[in-house]
């Protein structure tokens, strides 16, 4: 017999079946990104006898949240269900809806799942906790999809900056141009395709002065159905901004870019060591050409690595996939910062 | 009725299991590589009722030939078979011993199916032509595994040179040491290994005098087992060479390194553009480590190019393998030299 304290509250057991909604979930999430801002783009399932009886994911602007607009599809039958959500439940009332956590408790949910609690102090715990009060069964499954379904949201909570992907598009020698400065084109259609549905996915892009002043860039979205999706444009600079653009003087004053939960930096060289040398690269976006240049610009200046042992087991490799003939490979900081 | 002209000659059919023994073959031909030198690394299958009878490949110093070493293991019993082998058989007599055309004819193969031909004006189809009059069905597969795993004697044969990889071992922005010079350790262990397992398997490896200089690298097997495979050193300078080095005094002159068939150029940078620069690099082996360097060394020198566009379309990825946390990437110049 275990004593009764261990008995009171029994471990939650996360199931595969249960990471499997939860990845589920994330995968909707993703469809309120980054339209949720200023809000986190939530995922939720809400599932009963292995049946996905409703779905959500936090609608434009923040509202409704992704449990309530699951909840709105299932009505009574919801009784009894689990719910999965990426984010723990909201606790606290708000003027433009309900809490989460009381929505779940009068539909009558049998079980709740979380990936992840919110560090948010208004929720931080309550949420789960008003839930298991009214009887339901609580898992925290601290599951990594959904961290990194929430990275932009868990930063800006606990750091008080944006989620920061450095993206770099270069030769198989590290090259972004030639010695020349030529540039225009390293990688390939499907390469520049993809970085314009990553920087649809982000709230501002940003690059160095040297790159603005010298290339003019355009930096939007000009993917067929998501021109409307381009995100702010910031420039790394103390010098005077164009029309159009918003200035960061240092990456010390990336408070700043309150209330943005995912920058997309673009380069240059020099903005990509500045964010480097103070650490403030989560993700790198690398996409490569199969091409040789030779003595040509590299993609990222001197950031201060004095010694090259301090340079290792930092980037883990996340993902790789051909975009044609060039590899875009993904790569995450190591401890991933959310975590 | 179809012409009597092409009745006579049918067009040779290679079916996918014949591609499946040539395969074979080429992976029985790696034993002899580079032990086989002067001769080409040759692999045999000797096939009968779709079991293997007999198996061969090139001895050291380059006898028993591949198809003689599969013929002493099967005596009577070859007669009525299918043989398999990566080159052309030869039809010259030699000191060393008989012609393969005329064992294979004598031990009453039924079927020859030939990798490549040998370019070797001595050979050049004779092989194939003296067993088609001895009532042998011939079929030519023109292999790409087979014409990759003689991709030195090919190089040899038609242009006078050995086939050349270029190994590089960088970061992820394509630095090969910091700006101050520190270059242990960029790659890891298992990368390590891997390189002297490659330099293992070549004829001559070679660095630039540079690079001789700066860091007076080993450049020998340090493998288990593989310490008597320490290929010969050379150095690409102009300046008196070292004991125990061998010189190139410029790419022009590769000549100098005949009857090699395999070399392996390890940098540095400027050795590496050289080489580039005369369009002389038919291999590249990119060891990456998941590392940034920033402002480091480049892997490889200027080399001319004058136009981003002429940089495309050069390079195929063939292979790519994860060595621990590193990658390994195999690039082959298109069209591929030795085809």
């Amino acid at each position: 017999m275990l004593p009764a304290k261990l008995l009171k509250r029994p471990r939650a057991v996360i199931s595969k079946d249960d990471r499997r909604w939860l990845t589920i979930a994330a995968t909707l999430a993703e469809r309120g990104r980054p339209s949720s801002a200023p809000n986190p783009a939530v995922g939720a399932v809400l599932v009963k006898d292995a049946i996905v009886i409703g779905r959500g994911w936090t609608q434009a602007g923040g509202r409704p949240h992704a449990e309530a607009m699951a909840f709105a599809q299932t009505g009574q039958s919801a009784r009894g269900a689990t719910l999965y959500v990426t984010l723990e439940p909201c606790a606290h009332h708000s003027e433009r809806g309900p809490a989460c956590a009381d929505l779940a408790a009068e539909a009558g949910i049998k079980r709740l799942v979380v990936g992840v609690t919110d560090p948010d102090p208004r929720t931080a715990g309550s949420g789960m906790e008003r839930l298991r009060a009214a009887g339901v069964e609580i898992a925290l499954a601290n599951d990594p999809a959904c961290g990194m379904s929430l990275a932009g949201y868990l930063c800006r909570t606990r750091y008080g900056r944006p989620h920061i992907t450095l993206k770099l598009a270069m030769s198989l020698d590290g090259a972004i141009a030639t010695a020349s400065g030529q540039s225009q084109w390293i990688t390939g259609d499907l390469a520049r395709a993809h970085t314009h549905r990553e920087r649809a996915r982000a709230d501002a892009i940003l690059v160095g002065g040297a790159t603005l002043r010298s290339d003019t860039p355009q930096l939007n979205v000009r993917l067929p159905g998501l021109e409307d999706h381009s995100p702010e444009r910031w420039v790394l600079s103390s010098h005077p901004t164009p029309d159009g653009w918003h200035q960061l003087p240092a990456v010390e004053e990336l408070g700043r870019m309150a209330p943005h939960q995912y920058l997309f930096v673009e380069g240059g060289s020099s903005a990509a060591a500045s964010f480097l040398r103070a650490d403030l690269v989560d993700r790198l976006l690398i996409y490569r050409a199969p091409i040789l240049i030779g003595g040509g610009k590299s993609a990222i200046a001197d950031y201060g690595l004095d010694d090259l042992a301090s340079a290792h087991n930092i980037w883990s490799l996340s993902a790789r996939r051909q975009l044609g003939r060039d590899t875009l490979e993904v790569y995450d900081r190591t401890p991933c910062s959310p975590e």
